[in-house]
């Protein structure tokens, strides 16, 4: 590199000149480092949940198109950033090379996790994704990665297997700040509650002394909350209730009759259109934390309005202090979150 | 109505069925009232900035063109609700007649203005918009709309101008949320500080006892601020950047001069790109409210984790309790507001 380097990765961008990395549509993908930076072997990319379900489903979950369409993003914007969604995910391996001014104090052979998302971190694949099956958003391959001064990389846990930890780390902003804002005695209210972000917020709430009514899509996602209960003789959530989110008027009704309205309501389910249930699950003076993707801010906005709703709406910060050491926590400490999450991991052919 | 009425406008929704109003492609306009709604004959319709920007810029500011795409989105949704932005407005008008269960303590000829977004209230046009220049988004027009019982309607204060009274009530849960969360001593930094939402939510945080940064994108904007406070002696905000707000680092250095970075950011433009700037002009540990309709959900959630920024972001709340009042008692006190929010009104070409 022959400019200069900035710790956002200023000097990384292409195209248009002068935007941060997560808003450019190309980054420079060149391997030598600037005396700031870090390359990273890659070895696996897991990617944010909205985003595989966009490209799934446009390819009606045709492996090899699947395929395509991701290698031909990174290719063209040198980063894994879905132009749908805006969403990227996250990627482990290998400390390759560390710049000697670099301030993440990681050193070559350690092994990383990257807690910024894919979608401002320069990225290329050299294996034509081909161990990938397509079938998960757990992607095996094989490339290069460079993290800024400013990015996040934690490394990875010795006594938890890799595809958890991932996993964990994915979504570790959810618990964190569900855990910042739900306070003892209050109801809080997990929409997507068997999923990985949601599983571990319930978790955080509980653990805050929050009575958690926990809302799932189907009686299989139920299933799983009480399976993972069943074994290990814990519960995460005080209540189930099977809803559709995008219903506001059903949810609402049966957030109701479970004991809501709640407190703090948190969504964590990758499809559109939960913001007015969400809303509507909320008392008066209450909070509304979206973590999806899938969220519309406009319908956030003027569906609180519409429905006269004096609710604090946050948009799901992933980053907050110690967030993953948070969840690595809660995943030490609470048996029924580990198997439901051992079980979504297995699902989803997630292997380290 | 044959239907049994619902107070959220459920049994107004034609199109998809069992959908919050504000979700609906299409509501129904019949002029025959359930128990508990209310008809109003419309006079005027304040169409959202950031709707009203994206017809005009689609059709080129040609006034027939623009004329023939709102009348359109009316008369095929039955209500104004841009498909593109997302995004209606609000109206005024005289209650024309009141169902015996309305709860909105109404009467007939009072004149009013809806304080519940477009896009969830049924409306007719009945005169082509033919009094409506399509320069500005104030629309002198005639027609009908209904409102639900959890609808929210304020009479138009005597002591004000309508024009003036009905561009303050249209951006009044910017104010009151400013002045929620803004805490004495602290610097508020305001986004657009002299437009509408910005040079009240400005008023609001010198209220509160912030220091005030108001962010400008021209010198012609920074002029319109100081003719405010030259002509009554008072100054909006502590100190005035110009900058473009879509660029972050340039926008995060020149708050930097003028006094930051902010403990709460206001965001109040109605373009695109101004989530990174935002963020990166605000300490760690503070907050960004973002009021504009044209924010992007996944750009501000990802800028905040790619900037590992631990910033509490809001989605901005059109309805807070008490907004109006407090808005219009803003107007009242506050001279320089005034005089900007004239100069604002008149140039727009909005007339009683």
């Amino acid at each position: 590199m022959t400019t200069s380097s900035s710790p956002l990765g200023l000097h990384r961008v292409i195209d248009p000149p002068g935007v941060l990395p997560q808003a450019a549509w190309r980054l420079d993908t060149d391997p030598a480092l600037a005396p700031d930076e870090v390359r990273i072997r890659v070895d696996r990319l897991n990617l944010d949940a909205a985003s595989y379900r966009q490209i799934r489903e446009t390819y009606a979950g045709d492996p090899d198109k699947i395929r395509a369409a991701v290698l031909e993003i990174i290719a063209t914007r040198g980063k894994m950033q879905n132009p749908v969604t805006g969403s990227g995910g996250m990627l482990t391996g290998t400390v390759e090379e560390a710049g000697p001014e670099s301030p993440l104090g990681l050193m070559p052979g350690q092994r990383i996790a990257t807690l910024v998302s894919l979608t401002l971190t320069p990225l290329v694949i050299t294996d034509s994704l081909s161990r990938w099956d397509a079938k998960s958003e757990q992607v095996p391959c094989e490339g290069h990665a460079i993290l800024f001064a400013r990015s996040i990389a934690a490394a990875l846990p010795g006594d938890l297997p890799v595809p958890l930890a991932l996993a964990v780390m994915d979504v570790c902003g959810a618990p964190a700040l569900t855990k910042r804002v739900v306070k003892p005695g209050s109801v809080a209210v997990i929409i997507g509650a068997a999923g990985k972000s949601g599983s571990l917020s319930a978790a955080a709430a509980r653990q805050a002394g929050a009575k958690v009514i926990g809302v799932v899509p189907t009686e299989a996602e139920a299933a799983l909350l009480r399976e993972a209960a069943g074994l290990t003789d814990e519960m995460l959530t005080d209540e189930i209730v099977i809803a559709d989110a995008r219903d506001p008027i059903g949810l609402a009704q049966k957030v109701e009759e479970a004991g809501g309205p709640a407190d703090v309501t948190v969504v964590c389910v990758d499809v559109a259109g939960c913001e007015g249930g969400a809303i509507l699950s909320t008392a008066q003076g209450g909070m509304v934390i979206f973590f999806s993707m899938a969220t519309s801010f406009s319908a956030a906005a003027l569906g609180a309005e519409g429905l006269a709703a004096d609710v604090t709406m946050l948009v799901g910060n992933g980053y907050v202090p110690g967030h993953a050491d948070l969840a690595l926590d809660l995943i030490r400490t609470t048996p029924a979150l580990r198997a439901l999450f051992e079980r979504r991991v297995r699902y989803e052919g997630g292997q380290p």
